[in-house]
Protein backbone atom coordinates (compact mmCIF):
# COMPACT_ATOMS: atom_id res chain seq x y z
CA UNK A 1 0.00 0.00 0.00
CA UNK A 2 0.92 3.65 -0.27
CA UNK A 3 -0.39 5.24 2.22
CA UNK A 4 -0.58 9.36 2.66
CA UNK A 5 -2.21 11.93 4.05
CA UNK A 6 -3.99 14.73 2.23
CA UNK A 7 -5.52 18.45 3.19
CA UNK A 8 -4.10 21.30 4.78
CA UNK A 9 -1.75 21.47 7.01
CA UNK A 10 -2.73 19.91 10.59
CA UNK A 11 -6.01 18.99 8.60
CA UNK A 12 -4.91 15.94 6.84
CA UNK A 13 -6.97 13.31 6.11
CA UNK A 14 -5.62 9.02 5.88
CA UNK A 15 -6.00 8.29 2.70
CA UNK A 16 -3.97 5.47 -0.11
CA UNK A 17 -3.46 5.79 -3.18
CA UNK A 18 -5.47 2.69 -5.47
CA UNK A 19 -4.11 0.81 -8.30
CA UNK A 20 -5.20 3.70 -10.68
CA UNK A 21 -3.57 6.36 -8.98
CA UNK A 22 -6.51 7.80 -7.44
CA UNK A 23 -6.56 8.76 -3.70
CA UNK A 24 -8.92 7.07 -1.44
CA UNK A 25 -10.10 8.52 1.83
CA UNK A 26 -9.31 5.81 4.75
CA UNK A 27 -10.61 8.21 7.15
CA UNK A 28 -13.68 5.81 7.78
CA UNK A 29 -10.98 2.83 9.05
CA UNK A 30 -7.99 4.73 10.66
CA UNK A 31 -8.07 8.26 12.52
CA UNK A 32 -4.61 8.83 11.13
CA UNK A 33 -1.72 7.13 9.04
CA UNK A 34 -0.07 6.90 12.80
CA UNK A 35 0.41 5.10 16.09
CA UNK A 36 -2.03 1.95 15.80
CA UNK A 37 -2.95 2.49 12.80
CA UNK A 38 0.86 1.38 11.31
CA UNK A 39 0.96 -1.46 13.53
CA UNK A 40 1.60 -4.87 11.65
CA UNK A 41 -1.89 -6.22 12.23
CA UNK A 42 -3.75 -2.89 11.35
CA UNK A 43 -1.98 -2.58 7.88
CA UNK A 44 -3.54 -6.12 7.32
CA UNK A 45 -6.64 -4.95 8.07
CA UNK A 46 -5.87 -2.04 5.59
CA UNK A 47 -4.52 -3.67 2.88
CA UNK A 48 -7.68 -6.40 2.59
CA UNK A 49 -10.00 -3.36 1.80
CA UNK A 50 -11.22 -2.60 -1.57
CA UNK A 51 -10.08 0.65 -1.88
CA UNK A 52 -11.75 1.78 -5.12
CA UNK A 53 -14.82 1.09 -2.84
CA UNK A 54 -13.88 4.07 -0.71
CA UNK A 55 -14.09 7.67 -1.35
CA UNK A 56 -12.29 9.54 -3.99
CA UNK A 57 -10.53 12.58 -2.43
CA UNK A 58 -9.54 15.49 -4.34
CA UNK A 59 -5.66 16.75 -3.58
CA UNK A 60 -4.68 20.25 -3.28
CA UNK A 61 -1.90 19.27 -1.00
CA UNK A 62 -0.15 15.65 0.29
CA UNK A 63 1.13 16.20 3.97
CA UNK A 64 3.86 14.47 5.72
CA UNK A 65 2.76 10.81 5.17
CA UNK A 66 2.55 9.68 8.85
CA UNK A 67 1.74 11.78 11.92
CA UNK A 68 2.55 11.60 15.59
CA UNK A 69 6.20 11.17 14.90
CA UNK A 70 8.02 10.73 18.65
CA UNK A 71 11.79 10.54 17.03
CA UNK A 72 13.07 11.86 13.73
CA UNK A 73 16.65 9.88 13.80
CA UNK A 74 19.25 10.79 11.03
CA UNK A 75 22.22 8.66 10.44
CA UNK A 76 25.65 10.85 9.49
CA UNK A 77 27.93 9.30 7.01
CA UNK A 78 26.58 6.34 5.94
CA UNK A 79 27.00 6.55 2.20
CA UNK A 80 30.91 5.33 1.73
CA UNK A 81 31.05 8.10 -1.15
CA UNK A 82 29.62 10.53 0.77
CA UNK A 83 31.75 10.57 3.50
CA UNK A 84 34.48 10.90 1.32
CA UNK A 85 33.16 14.03 -0.41
CA UNK A 86 32.51 15.96 2.89
CA UNK A 87 36.12 14.78 3.92
CA UNK A 88 35.07 12.02 6.48
CA UNK A 89 35.45 8.36 6.94
CA UNK A 90 33.07 6.36 7.26
CA UNK A 91 32.40 6.07 10.92
CA UNK A 92 33.09 2.64 12.77
CA UNK A 93 29.40 2.22 13.83
CA UNK A 94 26.24 4.52 12.77
CA UNK A 95 26.48 8.16 13.61
CA UNK A 96 23.03 9.38 15.07
CA UNK A 97 21.64 12.54 16.00
CA UNK A 98 18.13 14.05 15.82
CA UNK A 99 16.22 16.13 13.83
CA UNK A 100 13.50 17.83 15.71
CA UNK A 101 9.85 16.84 15.12
CA UNK A 102 8.34 20.61 13.94
CA UNK A 103 10.47 20.42 10.98
CA UNK A 104 8.52 17.94 9.47
CA UNK A 105 6.59 18.97 6.32
CA UNK A 106 4.83 17.68 3.29
CA UNK A 107 6.78 16.28 0.29
CA UNK A 108 6.01 19.73 -1.65
CA UNK A 109 5.53 22.50 0.80
CA UNK A 110 7.78 25.08 0.44
CA UNK A 111 11.42 24.81 2.45
CA UNK A 112 12.00 28.29 4.20
CA UNK A 113 15.60 29.39 4.28
CA UNK A 114 16.67 30.50 7.94
CA UNK A 115 16.76 34.34 8.32
CA UNK A 116 20.62 34.37 8.45
CA UNK A 117 21.26 31.09 6.36
CA UNK A 118 23.89 30.93 4.01
CA UNK A 119 24.47 27.29 3.61
CA UNK A 120 21.87 25.44 3.25
CA UNK A 121 22.12 22.09 1.42
CA UNK A 122 20.12 19.09 0.38
CA UNK A 123 20.15 15.41 0.79
CA UNK A 124 17.84 12.82 -0.35
CA UNK A 125 17.23 9.86 2.03
CA UNK A 126 15.64 6.61 2.69
CA UNK A 127 13.37 7.18 5.84
CA UNK A 128 12.39 4.02 7.51
CA UNK A 129 8.60 4.34 9.75
CA UNK A 130 8.91 2.36 12.25
CA UNK A 131 5.44 0.28 12.95
CA UNK A 132 5.97 -1.56 16.12
CA UNK A 133 7.78 -0.96 19.79
CA UNK A 134 11.56 -2.11 19.45
CA UNK A 135 13.30 -2.20 22.19
CA UNK A 136 16.53 -4.78 22.05
CA UNK A 137 15.83 -6.36 18.96
CA UNK A 138 17.62 -8.63 16.42
CA UNK A 139 18.83 -7.79 12.82
CA UNK A 140 16.95 -10.86 11.89
CA UNK A 141 13.79 -9.78 13.54
CA UNK A 142 14.04 -6.12 12.81
CA UNK A 143 11.91 -6.31 10.10
CA UNK A 144 9.12 -7.01 12.00
CA UNK A 145 9.02 -3.78 13.54
CA UNK A 146 9.14 -1.54 10.44
CA UNK A 147 5.94 -0.21 8.98
CA UNK A 148 7.92 0.90 5.29
CA UNK A 149 9.14 3.38 3.65
CA UNK A 150 9.70 7.43 2.78
CA UNK A 151 11.22 9.03 0.83
CA UNK A 152 12.88 12.78 2.60
CA UNK A 153 14.71 15.73 2.29
CA UNK A 154 17.38 15.74 4.74
CA UNK A 155 17.72 19.64 4.40
CA UNK A 156 20.53 20.84 6.17
CA UNK A 157 22.24 24.37 6.91
CA UNK A 158 25.77 23.48 6.93
CA UNK A 159 27.07 26.61 8.74
CA UNK A 160 24.96 25.83 11.85
CA UNK A 161 25.84 22.27 11.67
CA UNK A 162 29.08 22.76 11.89
CA UNK A 163 30.78 26.01 12.25
CA UNK A 164 28.54 27.45 15.32
CA UNK A 165 29.66 25.49 18.33
CA UNK A 166 29.04 21.31 18.08
CA UNK A 167 26.66 19.01 17.33
CA UNK A 168 24.79 18.56 14.14
CA UNK A 169 21.22 18.91 15.08
CA UNK A 170 21.69 22.78 15.14
CA UNK A 171 21.70 22.55 11.09
CA UNK A 172 19.02 20.19 10.86
CA UNK A 173 16.07 21.20 12.75
CA UNK A 174 15.02 24.64 11.34
CA UNK A 175 10.95 24.82 10.22
CA UNK A 176 10.02 23.12 7.14
CA UNK A 177 13.67 21.30 7.28
CA UNK A 178 12.12 17.31 6.77
CA UNK A 179 9.71 17.14 4.15
CA UNK A 180 8.39 13.40 3.98
CA UNK A 181 6.68 11.48 1.58
CA UNK A 182 4.53 11.51 -0.47
CA UNK A 183 3.30 7.91 0.53
CA UNK A 184 4.30 5.77 3.07
CA UNK A 185 4.97 2.49 1.25
CA UNK A 186 4.71 -0.82 3.31
CA UNK A 187 7.54 -2.67 3.23
CA UNK A 188 5.16 -5.94 1.29
CA UNK A 189 5.95 -3.38 -1.55
CA UNK A 190 9.60 -2.39 -1.45
CA UNK A 191 11.30 -6.10 -2.86
CA UNK A 192 15.18 -4.94 -1.67
CA UNK A 193 15.49 -1.47 0.31
CA UNK A 194 19.20 -2.04 -0.44
CA UNK A 195 18.50 -1.52 -3.64
CA UNK A 196 16.91 1.66 -4.68
CA UNK A 197 17.96 4.36 -7.14
CA UNK A 198 17.70 7.86 -5.94
CA UNK A 199 18.02 10.76 -7.12
CA UNK A 200 18.03 14.81 -6.30
CA UNK A 201 17.91 17.54 -8.63
CA UNK A 202 17.78 21.39 -8.41
CA UNK A 203 16.37 23.85 -10.74
CA UNK A 204 16.56 20.16 -12.98
CA UNK A 205 20.43 19.69 -12.67
CA UNK A 206 21.28 16.51 -11.63
CA UNK A 207 22.86 16.44 -8.22
CA UNK A 208 22.34 13.33 -6.80
CA UNK A 209 22.18 10.75 -8.39
CA UNK A 210 22.91 7.04 -6.28
CA UNK A 211 21.30 4.23 -5.00
CA UNK A 212 20.75 2.57 -1.48
CA UNK A 213 23.48 -0.21 -2.36
CA UNK A 214 25.96 1.81 -1.33
CA UNK A 215 24.67 2.15 2.28
CA UNK A 216 27.17 1.79 4.82
CA UNK A 217 24.87 0.22 7.16
CA UNK A 218 21.36 -1.13 6.06
CA UNK A 219 18.40 -1.11 7.29
CA UNK A 220 18.17 -4.56 9.20
CA UNK A 221 21.33 -3.18 11.38
CA UNK A 222 19.98 0.50 11.41
CA UNK A 223 16.87 -0.89 13.32
CA UNK A 224 18.65 -3.23 15.80
CA UNK A 225 21.28 -0.71 16.61
CA UNK A 226 18.94 1.82 17.57
CA UNK A 227 16.72 -0.35 19.15
CA UNK A 228 19.82 -1.01 21.58
CA UNK A 229 19.62 2.51 22.82
CA UNK A 230 16.42 3.35 23.39
CA UNK A 231 12.83 1.98 22.41
CA UNK A 232 11.42 2.68 18.45
CA UNK A 233 7.98 3.46 18.51
CA UNK A 234 5.26 3.76 16.11
CA UNK A 235 5.28 7.21 13.63
CA UNK A 236 9.32 7.12 14.65
CA UNK A 237 11.52 7.80 11.37
CA UNK A 238 15.00 6.49 10.70
CA UNK A 239 16.41 8.34 7.74
CA UNK A 240 19.14 6.52 6.51
CA UNK A 241 21.46 8.96 4.69
CA UNK A 242 22.61 9.99 1.65
CA UNK A 243 24.60 8.99 -1.50
CA UNK A 244 27.31 11.77 -2.75
CA UNK A 245 26.42 15.39 -4.50
CA UNK A 246 25.33 17.54 -1.62
CA UNK A 247 26.32 21.11 -2.08
CA UNK A 248 28.64 21.21 0.55
CA UNK A 249 30.82 18.55 -1.39
CA UNK A 250 31.13 20.82 -4.57
CA UNK A 251 34.46 22.78 -5.63
CA UNK A 252 33.38 25.23 -5.60
CA UNK A 253 30.99 24.71 -2.41
CA UNK A 254 26.94 25.18 -4.01
CA UNK A 255 24.12 26.38 -1.69
CA UNK A 256 20.41 26.89 -2.00
CA UNK A 257 19.00 30.54 -3.02
CA UNK A 258 15.84 31.47 -2.39
CA UNK A 259 13.57 30.41 -5.93
CA UNK A 260 15.58 27.59 -6.22
CA UNK A 261 13.46 24.24 -6.95
CA UNK A 262 14.49 20.99 -5.63
CA UNK A 263 13.29 17.62 -7.21
CA UNK A 264 14.21 14.44 -5.25
CA UNK A 265 13.35 10.65 -5.90
CA UNK A 266 13.89 7.05 -4.74
CA UNK A 267 12.69 4.07 -6.84
CA UNK A 268 8.99 3.13 -5.72
CA UNK A 269 8.69 5.61 -3.53
CA UNK A 270 7.52 8.83 -5.07
CA UNK A 271 9.07 11.76 -5.69
CA UNK A 272 9.05 15.67 -3.89
CA UNK A 273 9.40 19.10 -5.03
CA UNK A 274 9.98 21.81 -2.79
CA UNK A 275 10.47 25.45 -3.84
CA UNK A 276 13.32 27.38 -1.62
CA UNK A 277 12.09 30.56 -0.30
CA UNK A 278 13.34 33.65 1.99
CA UNK A 279 12.01 34.36 5.43
CA UNK A 280 9.56 36.48 5.91
CA UNK B 1 1.10 27.69 40.66
CA UNK B 2 2.95 24.15 40.90
CA UNK B 3 1.36 22.57 38.10
CA UNK B 4 2.04 18.43 37.95
CA UNK B 5 0.63 15.05 36.61
CA UNK B 6 -0.54 12.46 38.53
CA UNK B 7 -1.41 8.85 38.46
CA UNK B 8 -0.28 5.54 36.54
CA UNK B 9 2.18 5.87 33.86
CA UNK B 10 -0.07 7.18 30.53
CA UNK B 11 -2.96 7.53 32.65
CA UNK B 12 -1.94 11.12 34.25
CA UNK B 13 -4.43 13.71 35.27
CA UNK B 14 -3.39 16.96 35.52
CA UNK B 15 -3.01 18.26 39.15
CA UNK B 16 -1.89 21.26 41.48
CA UNK B 17 -0.22 21.60 44.38
CA UNK B 18 -2.35 23.69 47.11
CA UNK B 19 -1.01 26.69 49.63
CA UNK B 20 -1.23 23.13 52.29
CA UNK B 21 0.49 20.98 49.92
CA UNK B 22 -2.49 18.69 48.79
CA UNK B 23 -3.20 17.73 45.31
CA UNK B 24 -5.77 19.48 43.52
CA UNK B 25 -7.40 17.98 40.32
CA UNK B 26 -7.88 20.00 37.45
CA UNK B 27 -8.64 18.11 34.94
CA UNK B 28 -12.38 19.29 35.03
CA UNK B 29 -10.56 22.60 33.66
CA UNK B 30 -7.85 21.36 31.51
CA UNK B 31 -7.90 18.43 29.62
CA UNK B 32 -3.74 17.64 30.40
CA UNK B 33 -1.20 20.00 31.42
CA UNK B 34 0.14 20.50 27.60
CA UNK B 35 -0.26 22.57 24.90
CA UNK B 36 -2.72 25.22 24.88
CA UNK B 37 -3.63 24.50 28.66
CA UNK B 38 -0.05 26.17 29.29
CA UNK B 39 -0.51 28.93 27.46
CA UNK B 40 -0.31 32.57 28.83
CA UNK B 41 -3.98 33.25 28.78
CA UNK B 42 -4.77 29.59 30.42
CA UNK B 43 -2.29 30.21 32.63
CA UNK B 44 -4.25 33.08 33.93
CA UNK B 45 -7.45 31.23 34.18
CA UNK B 46 -6.10 28.39 36.21
CA UNK B 47 -4.25 30.73 38.71
CA UNK B 48 -7.77 32.75 38.89
CA UNK B 49 -9.65 29.16 40.26
CA UNK B 50 -9.66 28.53 43.96
CA UNK B 51 -7.69 25.47 44.29
CA UNK B 52 -9.10 24.17 47.78
CA UNK B 53 -12.36 23.75 46.24
CA UNK B 54 -11.50 21.24 43.78
CA UNK B 55 -11.33 17.75 44.57
CA UNK B 56 -8.38 16.40 46.22
CA UNK B 57 -6.77 13.52 44.45
CA UNK B 58 -4.66 10.71 45.97
CA UNK B 59 -0.87 10.38 45.18
CA UNK B 60 0.30 7.12 44.42
CA UNK B 61 2.65 7.79 41.44
CA UNK B 62 3.59 11.40 40.10
CA UNK B 63 4.11 11.67 36.24
CA UNK B 64 6.16 13.66 34.22
CA UNK B 65 5.31 17.42 34.56
CA UNK B 66 4.11 18.22 31.57
CA UNK B 67 3.19 15.94 28.41
CA UNK B 68 3.20 16.75 24.39
CA UNK B 69 6.86 17.81 24.44
CA UNK B 70 7.88 17.78 21.21
CA UNK B 71 11.32 18.62 21.41
CA UNK B 72 13.73 18.08 24.77
CA UNK B 73 16.23 20.36 24.00
CA UNK B 74 19.22 20.28 26.00
CA UNK B 75 22.13 22.60 26.14
CA UNK B 76 25.85 21.12 26.86
CA UNK B 77 28.58 22.67 28.75
CA UNK B 78 26.95 25.51 30.21
CA UNK B 79 28.11 25.84 33.55
CA UNK B 80 31.93 27.32 33.23
CA UNK B 81 33.19 24.97 35.96
CA UNK B 82 31.58 21.86 34.42
CA UNK B 83 33.18 22.41 31.11
CA UNK B 84 36.59 22.30 33.23
CA UNK B 85 36.04 19.40 34.97
CA UNK B 86 34.96 17.14 31.83
CA UNK B 87 38.40 18.74 30.45
CA UNK B 88 36.00 21.28 27.44
CA UNK B 89 36.13 24.60 27.72
CA UNK B 90 33.08 27.13 27.41
CA UNK B 91 31.77 26.97 23.77
CA UNK B 92 31.49 30.33 22.44
CA UNK B 93 27.86 30.04 21.57
CA UNK B 94 25.51 27.26 23.14
CA UNK B 95 26.04 23.68 22.45
CA UNK B 96 22.37 22.10 21.83
CA UNK B 97 21.66 18.39 21.72
CA UNK B 98 18.12 16.36 21.74
CA UNK B 99 17.34 13.79 23.91
CA UNK B 100 14.30 11.89 22.77
CA UNK B 101 11.28 12.65 24.38
CA UNK B 102 10.87 8.86 24.66
CA UNK B 103 12.94 8.97 27.60
CA UNK B 104 10.73 11.25 29.60
CA UNK B 105 9.32 9.71 32.83
CA UNK B 106 8.04 10.68 36.16
CA UNK B 107 10.25 12.41 38.96
CA UNK B 108 10.42 9.11 40.59
CA UNK B 109 10.54 6.36 38.75
CA UNK B 110 13.03 4.02 38.44
CA UNK B 111 15.63 4.95 35.92
CA UNK B 112 17.02 1.92 33.68
CA UNK B 113 20.86 1.22 33.33
CA UNK B 114 20.87 -0.26 29.65
CA UNK B 115 22.25 -3.63 29.22
CA UNK B 116 25.90 -3.05 28.21
CA UNK B 117 26.10 0.69 30.09
CA UNK B 118 29.07 0.92 32.28
CA UNK B 119 28.75 4.71 32.70
CA UNK B 120 25.67 5.89 33.52
CA UNK B 121 26.31 9.39 34.82
CA UNK B 122 23.85 11.87 36.34
CA UNK B 123 23.21 15.63 35.79
CA UNK B 124 20.70 17.85 37.33
CA UNK B 125 19.72 20.53 35.40
CA UNK B 126 16.99 23.32 35.06
CA UNK B 127 14.54 22.96 32.80
CA UNK B 128 12.31 25.46 30.99
CA UNK B 129 8.90 24.67 29.88
CA UNK B 130 8.09 26.77 26.71
CA UNK B 131 3.95 27.68 27.00
CA UNK B 132 3.71 29.96 23.89
CA UNK B 133 5.17 29.48 20.11
CA UNK B 134 8.68 31.20 19.83
CA UNK B 135 10.70 31.99 16.41
CA UNK B 136 13.01 34.27 16.18
CA UNK B 137 12.96 36.01 19.95
CA UNK B 138 14.34 39.02 21.26
CA UNK B 139 16.32 38.37 24.53
CA UNK B 140 13.74 41.31 25.77
CA UNK B 141 10.47 39.31 24.81
CA UNK B 142 11.60 35.81 25.52
CA UNK B 143 10.20 35.25 28.83
CA UNK B 144 6.79 35.99 27.50
CA UNK B 145 7.30 32.49 25.72
CA UNK B 146 8.19 30.83 28.85
CA UNK B 147 5.49 28.97 31.07
CA UNK B 148 7.57 28.17 33.92
CA UNK B 149 10.32 25.64 35.35
CA UNK B 150 10.75 22.11 36.27
CA UNK B 151 13.76 20.00 37.16
CA UNK B 152 15.32 17.96 35.08
CA UNK B 153 18.08 14.80 35.75
CA UNK B 154 19.68 15.19 32.15
CA UNK B 155 20.71 10.94 33.07
CA UNK B 156 23.67 10.36 30.46
CA UNK B 157 25.72 7.55 29.15
CA UNK B 158 29.14 8.91 29.23
CA UNK B 159 30.50 6.12 26.49
CA UNK B 160 27.51 6.28 24.56
CA UNK B 161 27.61 9.67 24.24
CA UNK B 162 31.60 10.29 23.65
CA UNK B 163 33.08 6.60 22.67
CA UNK B 164 30.62 5.44 20.33
CA UNK B 165 31.02 7.25 16.82
CA UNK B 166 29.84 11.01 17.34
CA UNK B 167 26.97 13.14 18.46
CA UNK B 168 25.60 13.19 21.99
CA UNK B 169 22.01 12.18 21.77
CA UNK B 170 22.99 8.75 21.94
CA UNK B 171 23.96 8.75 25.27
CA UNK B 172 21.21 10.92 26.57
CA UNK B 173 17.91 9.02 25.17
CA UNK B 174 18.11 5.47 26.39
CA UNK B 175 14.50 4.80 27.87
CA UNK B 176 13.59 7.35 31.48
CA UNK B 177 16.93 8.84 30.93
CA UNK B 178 14.60 12.14 31.33
CA UNK B 179 12.93 12.77 34.64
CA UNK B 180 11.14 15.53 34.93
CA UNK B 181 9.29 17.38 37.74
CA UNK B 182 7.74 16.85 39.60
CA UNK B 183 6.17 20.15 39.40
CA UNK B 184 5.92 23.12 36.21
CA UNK B 185 6.55 26.06 38.27
CA UNK B 186 4.76 28.82 36.43
CA UNK B 187 7.32 31.88 36.26
CA UNK B 188 5.58 34.33 38.61
CA UNK B 189 6.91 31.61 41.37
CA UNK B 190 10.65 31.86 40.34
CA UNK B 191 11.77 35.62 41.30
CA UNK B 192 15.09 34.93 39.69
CA UNK B 193 15.43 31.56 37.43
CA UNK B 194 19.25 32.23 37.40
CA UNK B 195 19.79 32.70 41.13
CA UNK B 196 18.67 28.92 42.00
CA UNK B 197 20.43 26.91 44.28
CA UNK B 198 20.63 23.08 43.14
CA UNK B 199 21.68 19.82 44.55
CA UNK B 200 22.15 15.96 43.76
CA UNK B 201 23.03 13.14 45.90
CA UNK B 202 24.07 9.20 45.29
CA UNK B 203 23.35 7.28 48.31
CA UNK B 204 23.30 10.39 50.19
CA UNK B 205 26.34 11.71 49.71
CA UNK B 206 26.22 14.83 47.79
CA UNK B 207 27.57 15.02 44.36
CA UNK B 208 26.73 18.21 43.13
CA UNK B 209 26.19 21.57 44.71
CA UNK B 210 25.36 24.67 42.53
CA UNK B 211 23.83 27.42 41.83
CA UNK B 212 22.10 28.46 38.29
CA UNK B 213 23.87 31.72 38.43
CA UNK B 214 26.90 30.43 37.64
CA UNK B 215 25.21 29.34 34.09
CA UNK B 216 26.89 30.69 31.01
CA UNK B 217 24.18 31.14 29.01
CA UNK B 218 21.09 32.10 30.91
CA UNK B 219 17.53 31.22 30.16
CA UNK B 220 16.49 34.41 28.24
CA UNK B 221 19.49 34.24 26.01
CA UNK B 222 18.57 30.46 25.80
CA UNK B 223 14.93 30.68 24.72
CA UNK B 224 16.27 33.89 22.08
CA UNK B 225 19.19 32.07 20.74
CA UNK B 226 17.15 28.65 20.31
CA UNK B 227 14.32 30.57 18.45
CA UNK B 228 16.42 31.90 15.60
CA UNK B 229 17.04 28.41 14.54
CA UNK B 230 13.74 26.09 15.12
CA UNK B 231 10.39 27.24 16.28
CA UNK B 232 9.58 26.23 19.96
CA UNK B 233 6.02 24.96 20.94
CA UNK B 234 4.16 24.69 23.80
CA UNK B 235 5.43 22.04 26.14
CA UNK B 236 9.01 21.69 24.47
CA UNK B 237 11.41 21.69 27.31
CA UNK B 238 14.91 23.12 27.49
CA UNK B 239 17.34 21.53 29.96
CA UNK B 240 20.00 24.14 30.55
CA UNK B 241 22.69 22.84 31.32
CA UNK B 242 24.22 20.89 34.88
CA UNK B 243 26.71 22.44 37.10
CA UNK B 244 29.81 20.65 38.28
CA UNK B 245 29.97 17.54 40.56
CA UNK B 246 29.07 13.86 37.40
CA UNK B 247 30.87 11.01 38.29
CA UNK B 248 32.69 11.89 34.61
CA UNK B 249 34.62 14.36 36.21
CA UNK B 250 35.88 12.66 39.23
CA UNK B 251 39.17 11.39 39.52
CA UNK B 252 38.81 8.23 39.44
CA UNK B 253 35.88 8.06 37.54
CA UNK B 254 32.60 7.14 39.08
CA UNK B 255 28.68 5.56 37.66
CA UNK B 256 26.00 4.43 39.11
CA UNK B 257 25.24 0.76 39.02
CA UNK B 258 21.92 -1.07 39.83
CA UNK B 259 20.76 -0.48 43.72
CA UNK B 260 22.20 3.15 43.64
CA UNK B 261 19.39 6.00 44.66
CA UNK B 262 19.72 9.31 43.27
CA UNK B 263 17.90 12.42 44.83
CA UNK B 264 18.35 15.98 43.50
CA UNK B 265 16.57 19.19 43.97
CA UNK B 266 16.46 22.74 42.94
CA UNK B 267 15.18 25.98 45.20
CA UNK B 268 11.61 26.13 44.78
CA UNK B 269 11.16 23.34 42.27
CA UNK B 270 11.06 20.23 44.14
CA UNK B 271 12.75 17.06 44.36
CA UNK B 272 13.27 13.79 42.74
CA UNK B 273 14.73 10.53 44.20
CA UNK B 274 15.27 7.81 41.58
CA UNK B 275 16.73 4.16 41.95
CA UNK B 276 18.58 2.87 39.21
CA UNK B 277 18.13 -0.25 38.67
CA UNK B 278 19.34 -3.55 35.70
CA UNK B 279 17.43 -3.69 32.33
CA UNK B 280 15.60 -6.76 32.80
Amino acid sequence: MKLMRVGPAGQEKPAALDSDGKVRDLSGHVPDIAGAAISPENLAKLAALDLKSLPELQVDRIGPCVAGTGKFICIGLNYSDHAAETGATVPPEPIIFMKATSAIVGPNDNVVIPRDSEKTDWEVELGVVIGKTAKYVSEDEAMDYVAGYCLTNDVSERAYQSERAGQWTKGKSCDTFGPIGPWLVTKDEVADPQNLAMWLTVNGEKMQNGSTKTMVYGVRHLVSYLSQFMSLHPGDIISTGTPPGVGLGMKPQRFLKPGDVVELGIEGLGTQKQTFVADR
